[in-house]
C-alpha cells in the first residue's frame, strides 16, 4: 500500500480534491424513468430487476468514466439499488468497485444507523476504506444516523479508524421538514441550551477530537443541507475539523454563494454534492440543444465543469474578500 | 386474495396476535460464530460471504420452523445480512419468503430513513404488505427512523395505506445512549415544551390519526425499549393507537413486568421482541443441559413456549389488579 492509502480518510479526501482542484461531488441517483434510452434498451416497459440493476451498473459506470478525471469523489445513493433487491446490490458493488479503479473517492449514502454489535456489522457492510478488499460494499466513507445516540456512532469510528474510512453524521439535512425535529431547542440535563442538530454537531466535534485529536480535519464528516445556508455558516464554525457534506445544490435550490462558507482558505473541508443536475443533464434545457440522449456522458461532464467553474468563481469572490 | 390480506397491518397484526394467544415476537440475529456446529459446517474457519449467506439462511429457516406455529410474527435484522453483500440480501429474501409462507407476519428491522423520492424507493424495496410479491424484500412492516422530519415518514406512510404495511417509528430506542439527543427537552417555535423522544410519539400519534382514523390501532408503530420502563407506560398513554415494538426484553434485561403495561386488555398493541434468548437458545445455561448443539431448533421451540409462558403470568397478574 501506498503513504497514502495508511492515511486517514480527511486526509485522502483532500489530497483528492487538491489533485481535482474541486470539491465537487457526484451524486449517483440512478431512476429508471429517467435513464437514457440507449440505457434503457428494450427493457423500457417492463424491466425486471436483473434488467433493471444491469441498466443502472451501466449508466452508473458511464457516469463515473465521464467524471472520473475532474472530481474527488462520488456518492451513490443505495435506497435506488436497494429497491431492486440483491440484483440491485450486486450492480452498487461493482459500480463502487468501478469508481475506485478510477481513483475516485466512494461516499455511500446509506444513512445507517442501530445499537451495539449491529452498527458494527453495518460498518462491515460498508466501511473498506483504504482497502477495496474490506467490506463487500467497499465505500471509503458511510452517511450514518445519529438519533440512537452517541454510543451507537461507536462501532463505525473503531472500524473507521482502524480501515482508514470516514462516517458522514446527518446534522442538518436539506429537506422542508429538517426543522420538524432538528429544530427542537432546549437542554440535556448535563449541557447547556442548543437546538437538537447543535447538540449532534457537538457530538461530531468531540469525536474527532477524540479520535483524530492529532488533524486538522477528523474522519466524522456531518450532512448539512445547502438549503439552509444561515445554520451552515453557524455549523461551519461549531464543528471546524468535520469535513462536511452538502446535499441541495442545484436542484435543491443551493447556489455557490450559499455553499462556499463551508471550504476554508485552501479549498478543503467540504465536499458539495451534485446528483440529478450531472446524472441527468441530458434532460434540462440547458444541453438539450447541446447533447443529443445517446450524449448523455458529455452532457453529465459539461454539466459537471459547468458546476466547477461556478464554484471556483464564487470562491475567488469569497476568498478575494 | 381474502378478507384479512385487504386489512390494514395492524389489523392482521392483531388477528395473528389472537390466533396464536401472544404477543411474543422472535428476532432473527444470525451471527456467525454463535451458529450451532450442524449449520456452520465445514465452512468453521473461514467462510465465504457465499457459504456464511446460506449457513444464516438455514438456520433462520430452522428458526422459523421452531416457533411458526407459537408466534405471531419474526423480525430479521437486516444489519447481518447486509454485512455478507449481495448473498446475504439473497438469503434475506428466501427467509422472508418462508416465513410468510409459514403464515408469520415479517417485520424488517432495517432503520432505514431518507428523503422525498429516496424515501418512497426504500419503501419500494420494503413494504410488501399484504401482497408477498410486491417488494423484493417482502416485508409486512420496517423500522424506519424520523430524524430528517415527518416529510420524510409520508413516501412510507403512502406506501403502506396502499398495500395495507406498517411502519415502526424509532421513538425510544434500548440502548444505554438512547437519552444522549432522544432526552433533549425544549419547545419548537410552536409546540409546548417536550422532550425529542416525546416529539416523535406525538408526530406518531398525528399520522395514525390522518391516515387510519378509523382504526382503533393505525399502522405507524413505535420502537420504545423495554429497557425504560417509565418512559414505556408514559409512551403508551401518550400515543394510544400505535402498534409498539418493544426490544429489551430478556438478553438486554427488561422483564415481563417491564413491558406488560404497553399491552390492552385484549393482548393487542404491542410486540415483544426476544432475538438472543431464541436464536441461541442452545448455548445458554438454562437449556444447554436439555438440549444438544443439534437441538439447537427444539431448544429455541423451549425458549419461546418460556418466553410466553413468562409473559402470560405477568399479563394475568396485570389485568387482575
Amino acid at each position: 500500500m501506498s503513504t497514502l492509502s495508511m492515511s486517514s480518510f480527511a486526509t485522502r479526501l483532500h489530497s483528492r480534491i487538491q489533485q481535482t482542484g474541486t470539491a465537487a461531488l457526484v451524486g449517483l441517483d440512478p431512476r429508471w424513468d429517467q435513464l437514457p434510452q440507449p440505457i434503457r434498451g428494450r427493457h423500457d416497459d417492463r424491466p425486471t430487476a436483473e434488467t433493471a440493476a444491469a441498466a443502472f451498473r451501466d449508466f452508473c459506470c458511464g457516469i463515473i468514466d465521464a467524471v472520473a478525471d475532474l472530481v474527488p469523489a462520488v456518492k451513490p445513493q443505495v435506497a435506488f439499488f436497494e429497491q431492486l433487491g440483491a440484483a440491485g446490490f450486486s450492480a452498487l458493488r461493482e459500480i463502487m468497485q468501478h469508481a475506485r479503479e478510477r481513483q475516485l473517492l466512494v461516499i455511500a449514502d446509506a444513512k445507517r444507523g442501530d445499537i451495539g454489535s449491529t452498527a458494527a456489522a453495518y460498518a462491515d457492510a460498508w466501511l473498506a476504506g483504504a482497502d477495496p478488499g474490506a467490506a463487500p460494499f467497499p465505500a471509503d466513507a458511510l452517511t450514518v444516523n445519529a438519533y440512537l445516540g452517541r454510543d451507537t456512532l461507536e462501532p463505525f469510528l473503531t472500524a473507521a479508524k482502524e480501515r482508514h474510512a470516514g462516517i458522514y453524521v446527518l446534522v442538518r439535512t436539506s429537506n422542508p421538514g429538517a426543522t420538524d425535529f432538528q429544530n427542537l431547542s432546549g437542554t440535556t440535563p448535563d449541557a447547556a441550551p442548543r437546538k437538537l442538530y447543535e447538540a449532534v454537531a457537538d457530538c461530531v466535534r468531540q469525536l474527532n477530537a477524540e479520535y483524530w485529536p492529532e488533524e486538522t480535519y477528523g474522519s466524522v464528516g456531518a450532512v448539512v443541507g445547502a438549503t439552509w445556508p444561515q445554520e451552515l455558516v453557524e455549523l461551519r464554525k461549531r464543528m471546524p475539523n468535520a469535513p462536511l457534506l452538502i446535499p441541495g445544490y442545484g436542484s435543491q435550490g443551493g447556489t455557490a454563494a450559499d455553499v462556499l462558507p463551508a471550504l476554508d482558505g485552501e479549498g478543503f473541508g467540504a465536499l458539495i454534492n451534485n446528483s440529478r443536475g450531472i446524472n441527468f443533464a441530458y434532460r434540462l434545457p440547458k444541453y438539450k440543444d447541446g447533447f443529443t440522449e445517446s450524449q448523455w456522458q458529455e452532457a453529465a461532464a459539461a454539466a459537471t465543469r459547468d458546476m466547477i467553474a461556478d464554484l471556483s468563481a464564487a470562491q475567488l469572490k469569497i476568498f478575494a474578500r
